[in-house]
């Protein structure tokens, strides 16, 4: 068994080498997928390696894998890197503590706390109100789905599923959802997808129209699940609306904010989630718009009851010394769960919630510098709208699975596409808060380039 | 927004302080909950903080924490801190990738599958065999009892629960079974806690027996669930008698080795998990007796086909390159997943399969040191049994929950308690393999020391 402080030495040497790379080699030489185990050896074998093969092994690896904190990594619905955020995560790896007690995770408890306070009163949730950091936005909505499903039919949780439940989400919504009503037992069939207007929102009096029709047929509306954020447009659903109608007929409402429900913390843009203090829950990912390593999940919920009646259970074993306030197991789907509040913490800490503020918005402004850019330029054909930090374009007509997957395969940039209604686009996601208008701009430029240099990219 | 390298070199400084801490202070001064807020400042504030106040903070906190690498902490079913895996996690901190595609892990996506391969051939799974990374044990039984439910019930996916199923656990496993049958929409009512003999093993006749019960009153046998290592008495269920059991019936078998089915490693100890190749479903986790960061939790399935078909899901805007193999998002619960693999990988290469098996059997070894101290010693009452981790015992009749509080309160040691049937206990868990004979008997001898010294520990 080594030495800690070696392999200390050996991961700082590793990062000077990712750092270089990041900068020499932005998009990471891409290994095709058929020849993975034969280009790198991945091979875990009963003897142990020496050394200097391991070093060399782990350089190559490093070098080989996607790189998702440079200025040309915009797939996904995170980017860049905080670096506030990376110093707390390394210590909540060395500390290793688990968060279901306060014997073992200390002031870690208090840590996770604050930030779930601080965000409550943000949204302004009242004093009843608590929350959880889950392993991520579909364990997010899972769990508002669970308390939906058991504040609806509380005999539930003893008996299981005996009514015919059924839950209500946009068809833009995350993917999650649909995964999550098999989960529950509540069922896939059981999921009215209600149509989104033509910014991608969902349409609330298609909502009422579709509750009234469950109703009528003796179903029981159970759940709402609207998007702050959606997962292709960024569209934010019409929070106020949606919560005259659940409160009208006692229904569930969560508000997924997973990629862009940060907006909470910029008074220049939280009028996106107006109406969220109405919700019974709310989750938000500081792993996608704050820049946190993944995966950095809240869930915020009006009354804490509703988290411990879900998700609570005694163990002697386990709980055995502080309060409940403090034993957080009683609330969390997992029994060990690791430290994923302290990343959090140390960011928000050191740059203060203007910090925040500022993070957030500086992406609200790449979104308007790639939107000015297309706007301006006639090769480009926009399709997504203002408000929102998932630029969805094309350019020149060219295909756009062709593209994103060429600009992948050269190594130029990764970016993703996506389809709202009856088009299909790429979608450039301006969520790395490292970037400046530079980075964006460049963007364009090296898929301009590329597009040029390639005549056999196929046009739509 | 602050540099990399600035806080790289925070984080080093940290550490030292941490190290530092550990040898000086084995157990970290504890805080009254009570009195946390008061006496650390955890406060979130709109202005940020300045540097040199931050590194004060940062400092205050790691030393309160409470310090879970030490050869005084036996409090939970972690301990210790494998140096390879910590490398490996910290390197999962700084690249950042997510594990739902080729396209944004690459080669990380190899490391993952490898792991999961080998130990699909350790235990003995065939070629149609594969699994996933969890974010836990508990998720792991979660997986492992949504793939249960839907085998039996394919059309529960799209309809929701509908048919009276009923489960199957010891009354000695874990409590995540009970949240997992409210969670799953079958209730906790429908699981049957069977019996456990004198050693804590579930004992197959009297599950045969409820289980000819619930098909005489139209219930359907769904779900059972073995443990290799209970909670408590780290006690192994007789895998191959239950497997008897769960192929007459045709029942899904899920093995929970969370906490000890790491004996895979072993060729001297996985005869405690004989059988185990005819269950469906096997998990464990590597943050346990393998010594990683938590969390790196692996579920096995003797056939991908019901990981499938219970998790995955289309995405156009995701899977866009790559085929399903490659593409893990769609065998897993959540989307966006954080890459618990690569600490486990960094592990196994470097130091082997055999390595691997070094750790598990120290842990064996230590619980010998352990139960001969005990046996030698008529001041000790035993209450577990061979073959197990988890020692548990009272000493000179100190009521054990007095006891542990007062040892945790007085930074002496930190050990926790438990249960099995009329008895409570010291539970003393030998899982941290970079501990030696003498901490062991250390261990032994502060707890002595402390009660000689502290004659007011009420008796039992």
């Amino acid at each position: 068994m080594s030495n800690i402080n070696n392999d200390l030495a050996l991961f700082n040497e590793l990062v000077e080498v990712l750092i270089t790379e990041e900068e020499k080699n932005p998009v990471a030489e891409r290994i095709d997928s058929n020849k993975l185990y034969e280009s790198v050896d991945l091979s875990l074998n009963d003897a142990a390696m020496i050394d200097d093969e391991f070093k060399n092994l782990l350089r190559d690896v490093i070098v080989s894998t996607p790189k998702t904190a440079t200025n040309l990594f915009f797939n996904q619905l995170f980017g860049g890197r905080q670096s506030k955020a990376v110093l707390g995560d390394l210590l909540a790896v060395i500390l290793n503590n688990s968060m279901y007690t306060y014997k073992v995770a200390g002031p870690q408890v208090g840590i996770e706390q604050e930030i779930i306070r601080q965000s409550c009163d943000l949204i302004g949730y009242g004093s009843k109100s608590n929350g959880t950091f889950p392993t991520g936005g579909s364990m997010s909505n899972y769990m508002a789905l669970v308390m939906g499903r058991d504040t609806k039919d509380p005999s539930c949780r003893l008996n299981g599923m005996t009514k015919p439940m059924v839950i209500y989400t946009s068809k833009e919504s995350h993917y999650s959802n649909s995964k999550n009503a098999s989960f529950a037992g509540i069922g896939r069939n059981n999921i009215r997808y209600i149509e989104a207007d033509s910014k991608g929102r969902l349409i609330p009096e298609k909502l009422e129209e579709q509750i009234l029709e469950d109703l009528q047929n003796d179903k029981i509306p159970t759940y709402v699940n609207a998007t702050a954020g959606t997962t292709v447009l960024g569209a934010f659903d019409p929070i106020d609306k949606i919560a005259d109608i659940t409160e009208k007929y006692k229904i569930w409402l969560h508000v997924d904010g997973a990629y862009c429900g940060s907006v909470i913390f910029s008074d220049n843009y939280n009028h996106l989630v107006k109406g969220v203090e109405r919700s019974n829950s709310f989750s938000y990912n500081a792993h996608k718009m704050l820049g946190t390593p993944l995966t950095c999940s809240i869930i915020l919920v009006n009354d804490k009851k509703y988290l411990h009646d879900s998700f609570s259970n005694d163990a002697d074993y386990l709980y055995q010394t502080d309060g409940d306030d403090f034993n957080l197991g009683k609330t969390s789907f997992q029994c060990g769960r690791r430290n994923d509040a302290l990343k959090f913490w140390t960011l928000w800490k050191s740059i203060g919630t203007k910090g925040l503020k500022k993070i957030v918005e500086q992406q609200f402004d790449l979104a308007n510098v790639a939107l000015d850019y297309i706007r301006s330029n006639p090769n480009y054909t926009l399709y997504s709208f203002d408000d929102s930090i998932s630029i969805c374009f094309n350019y020149k007509n060219i295909e756009p699975m062709a593209l994103c997957t060429a600009l992948y395969e050269h190594q130029i940039t990764v970016v993703g596409f996506g389809s709202f209604k009856e088009d299909t686009f790429i979608r450039l996601v301006t969520i790395n808060a490292n970037n400046e208008k530079q980075d964006i701009l460049n963007f364009f430029k090296v898929l301009e380039d590329f597009v040029d240099k390639t005549p056999s990219l196929k046009r739509i």
